[in-house]
């Protein structure tokens, strides 16, 4: 199988990071004694939850908006989007000052919507169904003449994401591994993509729920398949890869690691505790991963992207409060 | 009334500052955008929450600990605390490789009491009053000839706490004002130690809660107003002022704001909420402060040092669950 032939490069990741840099945050790496003991490695945490809306979403949403013309942006942006990609185009329009349109499905939590609207963003409800939410969009784009950009299986998008591992390599040399976790593949595809061009030798792996394994299966059968209901904590994770997304992950990415729903949580508590810094559920799937077993990088130097930060404190559940 | 005649200098800040460098965290200053609109200025916030053991309390225990003679060092160091000094003293005898003794009261949560165990300290349990931990310490340094680090009235402390505020400066030019907790003012007087020689037309400010107002109280009077059974969730700023921290925060403090308990719980929600970080309820009397209007700032500059994220998860209770 042959991929889309407008996938980004190495040097679409390089533009981009000129091109939204001072528009979104240089994260910083932050370093734990008592996560790598742990680990039994050198882990180091590429905060993307410090970004602004509160994850990475930021950059390929912000390179999408500023790659628009003039005339062409005049007309606006429009998504679906039930978490962090709706808020975060919903930011970088705003930032443009043209208009955002954000199909959400009407099952999404108040909070939810109240964040993407508090943006400025135009909120469409739609029944929750994913038919339903490619209607609605199709329609909301016929009628306004907005630029649609997909959650992830985007090249501006891709290449936005992949700015991240580009400022943990350029800042921390000698990496001999980077971990990001994997649900649509947004970030693991521009993470590979940049790994790829800036330091080769550095292996990209990808780490994704067991609950929600469609990543793992559909690189071992070599078409993607879809995450059917897939049940787990880490919600930013539940989508399906994207063509674009796939066709990256099968060239310039190591390998798919599967952790267990419980290693996820021991894993986000951890960061809590230990690095005093609020992570969600999907970002600590990637730690999960050393902690569980599941990577054998004992003694070596590991990237790890914390992709994003957004959870509702008034739900919080560690398990030791009913 | 003169202080004491041993007062650390801003001299003594700059030479702490080298030889504690590569052995603490070089904290990283974040801001947010969200939290300036709500305050109505420019906010950089220092985050000891992310220094090692979780607070800037490492940075003074490290200085005493480096100070001492090889000889002096050989016997140890002793403290008296229920808090972070005593992990931090704890934490950095461990990386001298030299005895610590932490007298803790037996109602101590058992939580406190292994964190400061995990580092190696020996833990000696006394009765929950002064005289016991005073009279139990005493017995210790007689026994062991470890040299006491005061928790906050040394002046090898308080040019410790000193070089947080001193990044802060060699970072963000221009600050209008910083904004310190106080509680037994260490970390206040080293902050403004260190600003009164970096930059000494940006006004440092302390804040502390309504319900444990003794230094506000102190500056009015002219001297210590002991601190009697303060009732507030910033834990951390419990204990009344010392004479060296006292005589310097006389010298160097613009003034002392107070806070209600409302505002420091709202404070810490939306630093967890927007700022994606961990702090302890001392960390957001600051933001307290610039939020319920007791310091006119509007449009300026302001450095708040956020001092630890030292929370017990079990614990947390924001109001909105029961």
């Amino acid at each position: 199988m042959t991929g889309p032939d407008d996938l980004p490069t190495f040097d679409d990741v390089v533009t981009t990071a000129a091109r939204i840099a001072g528009v979104v945050h240089h994260t910083p790496v932050l370093t734990c004694r008592t996560l790598d003991d742990l680990c039994q490695a050198h882990v180091f945490f590429k905060c993307e939850n410090l970004q602004k809306v509160g994850a990475f979403k930021a950059r390929g949403a912000s390179n999408a908006v500023l790659s628009l013309s003039n005339e062409k942006a005049a007309r606006g942006v429009a998504t679906h989007s039930s978490g962090n990609h709706g808020a975060a185009l919903a930011w970088a329009a705003a930032r443009r000052g043209i208009p955002a349109h954000v199909v959400m499905p009407r099952t999404s939590k108040a909070v939810k919507k109240a964040a993407v609207a508090s943006y400025g963003a135009h909120v469409i409800e739609c029944e929750p169904t994913l038919a339903a939410r490619e209607a609605t969009l199709a329609e909301v784009v016929a009628v306004t003449g907005a630029t649609f950009v997909h959650p992830y299986n985007d090249p501006r998008v891709i290449a936005g994401q992949g700015t991240a591992a580009l400022e943990l390599c350029e800042e921390v040399h000698g990496l001999d591994a980077i971990l990001a976790p994997v649900g649509g593949g947004g970030l693991l595809s521009g993470t590979a993509l940049a790994v790829s061009g800036h330091c080769p030798h550095t292996a990209v792996w990808g780490v994704e729920p067991r609950a929600a394994d469609d990543a793992f299966r559909s690189l071992q059968v070599g078409h993607i398949v879809p995450s059917l209901d897939p049940r787990t904590v880490a919600d930013g994770l539940r989508t399906s890869l994207g063509t674009r997304t796939f066709a990256l992950i099968q060239r310039h990415v190591r390998g798919i690691v599967t952790v267990s729903e419980e290693a996820i949580v021991a894993a986000m508590r951890l960061v809590w505790e230990r690095m005093k810094i609020v992570v969600e559920p999907s970002s600590a799937v990637p730690l999960a991963a050393l902690l569980e077993g599941g990577l054998e990088l004992a003694g070596q130097r590991v990237g790890i992207i914390l992709s994003g930060g957004n959870v509702d404190l008034e739900e919080l559940a560690w398990g030791g409060r009913t």
